[in-house]
């Protein structure tokens, strides 16, 4: 089989025939092609000789088209290469009409690359940041792998709505225009596909707790989706959430897992992904070059470097709070939600604040029961639960976890308070009936993960098809 | 950290002090506790003091219950493990009600095990079989990984309706009720979440190929789904599929990186999950006890073994017609569907007595054109198409795929032969419009994978929460 250009650039078989295979990036001076596999944000220079090929094979090569190359594997004597091919066979596989054809190579505005997402990974950003999401997960599957972590499929269409974590798609076969009745007019979900109502999951924790209370660590890593009217460059109808689950742990043991996870993760783009970082890194670099020099965000790969060589701050909620309502911009009323008192949910703009108050990435925990879901273990104080988020800098929260409640009485006392029929979750008490014990786990929206390692500013952006209000196109 | 119990069953570390926690398999004679983790299909036991224990405590200790105990690792003395905890700390950390507790240590049927499928993955079958699902899907990754493919999260939600892969489920927020109709008297999608009508994915590939001639190398693997009405032990409304897809390929290098990857991942699992693959050979043995010899099946190590060291079979579906025709079920009109002339679909029993003839996996190319999708490569002969299905031992197709049509006016063409509108996959066509190439990739049904290496014998029993006509629970 033949070498990629990624394995042609770094093993440099200089003196060997090669054979490439690509997609035309530059050709200039009717000599030099600039060569894309997709292999590498790198492209491999092939040298043609021009006034041995043929016309009308010459203008064929055009920005875009593919290209079968052929030749012998030499030190480049130009600038910015260190190998090339001087090719001696040259076919053009599929042309690409450079006055039709959108991506020309000039820089095209983000809006218009999201237009035409069938074609933007042909670009160097979207290459660049669909490799390091690969990497990402990859790092993510391995990770737990090695710790013994077994990979669990959570279900997509769930005919449960207990969790609450936010507005669901339904889910149906059921004749939009002439939908069946029951005798009371409503609709009759008994002769729905699944024989009852079923919606979109909004998390896989739940089942998650179940294969954690039988293999003791369990991961999801799966799509997850949120019918939320949200139009912001942070949401997405549709993402990818990655859940581990812990029996046995408790809350401490869920936030050391979590910070080495992230670093694990972290570290690994650090250490596989550096062309495509570097690129990244010098796109922000341009991308901010108007700002004042104050707002100019960290250079991306020494942002990623903090967050690895560094402790996540742990915070309780309740100092969190004493913080923020004696911060300059509480005092000044420059918060558009001000902290008067403990109890208050935190909104982003306070999140922003505390990471940059502490110059690190914060885990908050223990946070008021009553702005946290049924499901979480009430501390002594029967005030708080053992919650956890993860604050990040620049993006805010990138985790949300917590201990669960294990004790069948409290537990079921919350589902009461929170308004949540038992009768849909007899399958989740059983866990606390049978063989309980104290676990934890935790939830990360992996968009919001590749958005941060590629500094990317909008997660439309980060994921090759984005859904959101009004767009499901590709 | 604290081992697991395979960590200790493993390393053996003889005469140090370890501390587990798990869950009571079985507690006899007062003094041995068989505690299992799920970290491995195997227990541990722990030799308890009961003269010097509480009866209270003695009590609970009762299959199900959750235990911390710590103690002296000792070699055992007994038979059946080689080292076992002598326990002088115990703790039960939850009960489980013997008389309330529904798994207990005795054979339950496949069906009531269905029935609670929260509880399941605590018996020795359903760890086993999750715990294999988890290598497989590591295997997965891994191997596309190491081969510089990149992981893609194609999209969930999809607005196309065009590959025309089986019945699609409708995703929306509108109100069943009351839904907003057009002048027209239509539902009004231009109102629902994603302004158009939305449906769950039937598969990944058409958006895959889009990475693919971007990356050059892509793989997908998460849900796709069916709102077919099928009741049978191979289908599932809900499923997980692997479709890798690459630029350059053709037929034969597709069918040499299918039959490659499922070598690779079979043989990681015999590597990686002996322990549960004795036990389910072992358990299959059992289960066809009552069968006649012939209808046994092989030890299902062996089967697995027999897939990795043998090549697949190649043959033309024209081959296997004349093959098919000329058989006995067919002379004697023992299929259901007898093979007349070229061109007939090949049924689930053809697939199976080719496996048999060939006694080896096989690989069935060059279909007629017009039994395959719209997508696939027409030869030159006009008449077939360059598709392959696998067809394994036992379960019959296994995986599909084709080189994909690259010609702009052939593919045109096609869509218009099959009734495709062109505005809706105008995306689709622009890859043949810009640098098109001969590019091919297959389709894999993970649950059949996990179906094939367990020799479970229904689909249900490979997935933790199975989706089914009439069935969304949990």
């Amino acid at each position: 089989m033949s070498l990629s250009i990624k394995d042609i650039l770094q093993q440099k078989p200089i003196g060997t025939t090669q054979e490439v295979k690509g997609w035309v990036r530059t050709f200039r001076s009717n000599r030099f092609i600039a060569l894309s596999d997709g292999s590498t944000i790198k492209t491999l220079q092939l040298v043609v000789d021009f006034e041995n090929l043929e016309e009308g094979l010459l203008k064929k090569i055009a920005t875009g088209a593919a290209i079968r190359a052929k030749g012998d594997l030499l030190s480049s004597q130009g600038k910015g290469q260190d190998v090339e091919i001087h090719v001696t066979d040259l076919e053009v596989l599929g042309e690409s009409n450079p006055e039709e054809y959108p991506l020309q190579p000039k820089k095209h505005s983000m809006e218009f690359l999201r237009d035409i997402a069938h074609l933007r990974m042909r670009t160097n950003t979207f290459g660049a940041v669909m490799r390091i999401r690969h990497h990402l997960a990859y790092a993510v599957h391995d990770y737990f792998h090695k710790k013994q972590f077994f990979y669990l499929h959570t279900p997509i269409i769930t005919g449960s709505d207990a969790e609450g974590a936010g507005e669901m798609f339904n889910v149906s076969i059921l004749d939009k225009k002439n939908p069946p009745l029951t005798e009371e007019g409503n609709i009759d979900y008994s002769k729905d596909f699944f024989a009852k109502e079923t919606n979109l999951t909004v998390s896989g924790q739940l089942e998650a707790e179940l294969g954690a209370m039988a293999l003791s660590k369990v991961y999801t890593f799966g799509p997850t989706f949120r019918a939320e009217n949200s139009n912001t460059s942070r949401h997405l109808a549709e993402f990818w959430m990655i859940e581990p689950e812990v029996a046995f742990n408790d809350l401490n043991a869920n936030m050391d897992l979590a910070e080495d996870f992230l670093k694990h993760v972290i570290r690994y783009t650090l250490e596989n992904c550096g062309d495509d970082l570097e690129f990244l890194e010098s796109r922000l670099k341009e991308e901010e070059k108007s700002k004042p020099e104050k707002d100019r965000s960290e250079p991306l790969r020494e942002k990623l470097q903090f967050v690895v060589d560094n402790n996540f701050r742990r915070v309780s909620y309740t100092e969190a709070i004493d913080i923020l309502r004696n911060s300059k911009p509480n005092k000044k009323k420059r918060f558009n939600y001000l902290i008067d008192e403990w109890g208050a949910d935190l909104q982003s703009e306070h999140e922003k604040y505390l990471v940059q108050h502490f110059n690190a990435p914060v885990i908050l925990f223990d946070y008021p029961a009553k702005i946290k879901a049924f499901y979480m273990r009430l501390n002594e104080d029967e005030k708080t639960v053992r919650a956890m988020d993860i604050l990040f800098p620049g993006i805010g929260e990138i985790v949300g976890g917590s201990q669960r409640e294990e004790r069948y009485d409290v537990l079921r006392g919350k589902m009461n308070d929170f308004g949540i029929d038992e009768k849909e979750l007899d399958w989740y008490l059983d866990t606390r009936k049978f063989g309980s014990c104290v676990h934890s786990g935790f939830g990360l929206g992996f968009e919001r993960l590749v958005l941060f390692v590629t500094g990317m500013t909008n997660i439309r952006d980060v994921i090759p098809f984005p859904r959101t209000p009004g767009n499901a196109e590709f």
